[in-house]
């Protein structure tokens, strides 16, 4: 007994490293293992002696050792592996073709419920001993099933009478690699990219594995190499080799690999004159490079295409539309099972009267005309990105064509990855969304899961902030974004609050005080951070082309949509873009109920006021505030609601570990200076205008405006 | 007794997690800490029961804690912490001022051989009780002490009779990162820059410290953050701050900060006319850059140069000497304690007669005329990094000034991060080169040591390999040429086999069946390079700009000496650089007897034989073979002896971990390719002068020269 202790520990210590990779770091993301509490591990040792999982794939393996390796680390002690119920505690994994009869008997009756990729988690009775039974239809579904049930003992949960059913609403769960072939990423802020392209297909870095893994434990199925900003060589045959190499490593983790395609490729590669989707030439090469692809990686996922947006070739090049373009593509993929993402990101290369209603322009006229493995993949909200918009306006306007939307975990306007800004309210606050396209309850959410059109495929992308940071997102709170856009992607009415303590939890370990303590922190920073970057509706105040740092300045380039004075629209008579029917009208693509909320300013919600309207500066808010003070109170709250933040953190020293105190430290700290930069400068900036005072009690900015004017950034990140 | 087991464990089970970061992925280097076998396990745990370590500053706190877990992994256990020696195996460590009399008396006769840096470990008695102390004059010494008995107790070796003085024979240990300030890194095979300068001063990323810490474990003493391409920005008040969060990070570690000085940068910093050494306002803004530098930095290092050399601005843009121009620089540092290290790596703008004597031609005149806080910092070779080049003329020619030698650990003409080459053979051949400028014995590392001509400052320089790899060097087995260049870097005249074992050990652990396989591999794994890429003295043959794969045939560039058919001058009459007094006569630049040697192709050794010589294709050579013959033997052997290292890796599985076994299979894969590339463009192209046929018994080419001439790589990392 004291021998087999020995040895336990030891394994318990390679666990601990295996798993955890660097526990310091933050590299084993949420998916690191701590010894359960314990009395749960006396529990946990008795339902989970013994483990009946007949594996016949590389996925069950993957699982199995996942379980196995995990509880190693939490009771320090792997179950018996067995072939029938011999005793108490047994657990039970497999499909109804692998696991015995009377276990499957027990809960056959849910399978229904799963899907091809769902699982149920239940605690049975198999000839009078208590057992637990991991039950899918399909490998994919184990392999959800288990990481879902790690998750549990992880939280050290009760795990005596489970009664778990879960399959995902969405079909296609998605990252979006804004990778450039030259390791450079996009608006990215956690390093470089992941793709080491010069060493594939040849050498298989550990962490594209390690990467699959924290997808798969979080439900996400296939991921976008490259940026949509697409460089043509990616589809030569030197590349797709490369492409092939990683699908390789994922496959067995669940998730396809999909490509975007640069529209021109066929004059850039196949040296035709032209693009034209109607040209049979064209068709022709797609059609062939398709088929080339499918060589590759025979479970290509398809096509992400950016066309005929900031610059990007597309089928407009050659007076057709977008369906034509999407069409082709989605014509010579159909064989294959492959699918189509067009974006709807588009605004026209002409100075357009406003760019919120281009998308809905373009697309809504051609709501139907999509082959049926296409769907539009639509933005959160109408501009881009921003750290508040109202929902897209195309949601909910093209109920005859399968859309998803688009969200962006990398944080461009956000902070980068200096900011601790949990994402999940943000995602959720689209996702819930009511576009009233179907009466009452037509939320977004129910678009993106196909319920409320009865779309036949379903999606959703997330613009991933992963990179080669030890820590993968650049800053330790950044990995919740990751988690939590999976977490919604499997379920977009799971609750943000929920999510973030699951995270919590499986990150840090189970100690209630830091979880209460940080729980509302995460909750409440996104609007802390929308309080001093962009309060109450304002938008794309950000520096020039870098995005860093505030630039509510920014004027007379080379189009007016890509300055903040074409927003913001400040002058001495007020503040605000009108999109009512006394401004652009915006507000007209929206249903009849979101408008009649928001295009009355005294019901308007602040936090969409200055969206939808020009106001004066002595608008008297709902606060009874002007809309000068109310404006000053923001930025202002922004800022001290940081400094809130840093006194909570710097109580919980001792209750991580020193180096992620340290780093969220350091990074809370440049989240306060920054915070000050963007407050100072747009209060200076706006109060230009407003020529109103800064409300007593609120200490003035540190600098003249000039000051911050002339602030210059070099080589910012994310470019 | 069984319950300290317990807690034992858990403490090992945690420190191998925290000590060796993720131990699968190569994160932790050559410091991670592996149980140590029964029988050494015992002796330690009673030789090390006791530790005396009076603490007095960050430095001392490191050791320690270094020490400490070192010991939880290596024996799972931690010393009594006493203030005086009280029973057997107590292990004092300090300074004379720290430690007790006795123990100090004892050792104290070592003491004069230390130095500044210097340490001794001794196996001693003290009141009849055995003990172990770690002397040193300096706190700086005692971490290397304790970096050094660390090692010695991960290789399990004997430590009851410890005699062991060591100084470091250089004073400046430096590595010179070619990174830009964008985070690309000029020739970095292994991701990106480790400094994430736009998240800097705010935000210490514990890689920093991490950083640090492998360098102390190894002497290095010093780090040139910026590319020798140096962008003027690194001297800005801004990017200033951000150096100096990295010095403060470092500094506990024995590491202090140089930066590369853009010559310019009072142009283009200060708004000054020029930037012409004489000119008395460019003297009074280095001045007070300078004075702003130690600021910021107050134990700043000194700049590092490069000036007049491939586009780089320099005095000469003044007609001025590099004199002129390191002594401005110098005599404003001089105050401080700052060094200057100029770079003798310059060769014309115009077209020379021969590059490999640019070098000498420019700085030999200037000997004796540099200040004496200057260095010249000279190539290993006259060239540039090349695979195999005989030692710089430099060396040996300038006794009346101060000389340090640069070598280059990033593999830019070794098959970056993708091939298995072990360096230290590389560095040691130099360093060992005998340039008889004295006598014989007047070796490259005399000159580096500063022993030959008395120096008065001494430096050695190595271009760092590491970048955002997770494993840091890219290759697993890259580590050891960062390990080397500091172990070498320390003693000039350690053995390169030596350093190879001891380093597989800390890696590895001391499977003897391990070591014994690998050490030939890495011992010849230089050797196997040159053959598959430039064997019999060529040079220079690889791909343009990139510098990846062959390109025998790169000609017509804009300067010949950029092209590879300069180098080689393969004509139906032969092949090679003729260097003699019929050539170029570069020769002349070295001692007569290195001419005697070298001048005679029937004396000149294989390994320069083409250096120095142009000979017909059918030369005779020792082996008795033609040159023809010998040139294709060395490119087939090149290709045979990585599928050997092959053969031999694949009967290690099992003994390393899976991850790693996996990683150096993938690379050796590719190498082999890649050599195999080298060989057959390489041994055709020159086939077409040759026209003769590849030997009997050697397999053909897989395609014919246009197949490879035409080979294009886009994205290759490194520029």
């Amino acid at each position: 007994m004291r021998a087999l202790n020995y040895g336990t520990l030891l394994i318990l210590a390679l666990s601990l490293c295996a798993g955890e990779g660097n526990a310091q770091s933050g590299y084993g993301l949420w998916l690191g293992v701590k010894p359960a509490s314990g009395e749960r591990s006396a529990s946990y040792k008795k339902q989970l002696s013994a483990l009946l999982f007949p594996v016949t794939n590389e996925m069950d393996s993957i699982a199995k050792q996942e379980l196995l390796s995990a509880l190693n680390g939490l009771i320090g002690h792997t179950p018996k592996q067995v072939d029938a119920i011999q005793e108490e505690g047994t657990i039970l994994i497999g499909t109804p073709s692998t696991l015995p009869h009377l276990a499957r008997e027990a809960v056959a009756a849910h399978l229904p419920l799963m899907g091809t990729e769902g699982y149920g988690i239940y605690s049975i009775t198999v000839l009078e001993k208590p057992a637990t039974v991991i039950l899918a239809n399909t490998t994919n579904g184990i392999l959800y099933g288990t990481y879902a049930f790690i998750g549990l003992l992880q939280r050290n949960e009760d795990i005596s009478s489970l009664a778990i059913t879960s399959q995902p609403k969405v079909e296609l769960r998605l990252l979006n690699h804004w990778d450039n072939l030259d390791r450079t990423v996009e608006r990215g802020y956690a390093g470089f990219s992941l793709w080491d392209w010069h060493r594939l297909p040849g050498y298989r870095d550990p962490r594209y594995t390690d990467y699959a893994r924290a997808n798969a434990s979080i439900g996400i199925n296939g991921t976008v190499l490259n940026n949509v900003n697409a460089n043509a060589l990616m589809l030569t045959t030197a590349y797709l080799e490369k492409a092939a190499a990683l699908a390789d490593v994922f496959r067995p983790y669940g998730i396809r690999v999909y490509l975007s395609a640069r529209f021109s490729a066929p004059v850039e590669l196949g040296g035709l004159e032209n693009a034209d989707p109607l040209n049979p030439a064209v068709q022709r090469w797609w059609a062939d490079k398709v088929a080339e692809i499918y060589g590759h990686i025979p479970d290509f996922g398809g096509f992400l295409v950016k066309a005929n947006s900031e610059g990007q070739p597309g089928p407009q090049n050659y007076g057709r539309s977008h369906a034509d373009g999407a069409n082709l593509l989605a014509d010579v993929l159909k064989p294959h099972g492959g699918v189509v993402m067009w974006r709807a990101f588009v605004y026209e290369d002409t100075e357009p009267e406003d760019r919120a209603k281009q998308a809905y322009n373009e697309f809504k006229p051609l709501g139907g005309t999509f082959r049926d493995n296409v769907i539009i993949q639509v933005k959160n909200g109408p501009i881009d990105f921003q750290p508040r918009e109202p929902f897209h306006p195309l949601f909910g306007a093209m109920p005859r064509s399968q859309l998803m939307t688009e969200f962006q975990i990398t944080q461009e306007y956000l902070g980068f990855a200096t900011h601790l800004v949990y994402l999940g309210t943000l995602f959720s606050e689209t996702l819930q969304a009511d576009t009233y396209a179907d009466g009452p309850g037509s939320t977004v959410a129910r678009i993106v899961d196909g319920s409320l059109n009865g779309q036949a495929i379903t999606a959703i992308a997330g613009v991933a902030n992963t990179g080669t940071a030890i820590n993968w997102t650049g800053h330790p709170f950044a990995q919740a974004n990751w988690y939590a856009y999976g977490r919604l992607a499997w379920d977009p009415d799971l609750d943000a609050a929920g999510i973030a303590e699951e995270w919590l939890r499986l990150t840090f370990g189970n100690d209630a005080s830091f979880i209460n303590a940080l729980l509302p922190i995460m909750m409440r920073s996104r609007e802390t951070t929308v309080n001093y970057m962009t309060p109450l509706g304002l938008h794309h105040l950000m520096g020039w082309d870098h995005h860093f740092g505030p630039g509510p300045w920014i004027r007379d380039k080379p189009r007016a949509d890509w300055t903040s004075v074409y927003y913001h629209n400040a002058s001495k008579d007020g503040i605000g873009f009108d999109r009512t029917a006394t401004g652009s009208n915006a507000l007209s693509q929206y249903s009849s109920e979101v408008r009649a909320l928001f295009e009355n300013p005294q019901t308007c919600p602040d936090e969409y006021l200055l969206w939808f309207h020009h106001l004066p500066w002595d608008f008297r808010m709902k606060s009874d505030e002007t809309l000068w003070e109310a404006l000053c109170r923001h930025y202002y709250n922004g800022v001290e609601e940081v400094a809130a933040m840093q006194t909570v953190w710097e109580a919980q020293r001792g209750k991580v570990n020193d180096t992620i105190f340290r780093e969220v430290t350091d990074l809370l700290a440049m989240q306060h200076k920054e915070a000050k930069l963007w407050r100072d400068a747009c209060v200076l900036y706006f109060q230009q205008f407003s020529d109103m005072p800064i409300p007593e009690g609120l200490e003035p900015p540190e600098h003249p405006l000039e000051y911050y004017e002339q602030l210059k950034f070099h080589f910012v990140p994310g470019i």
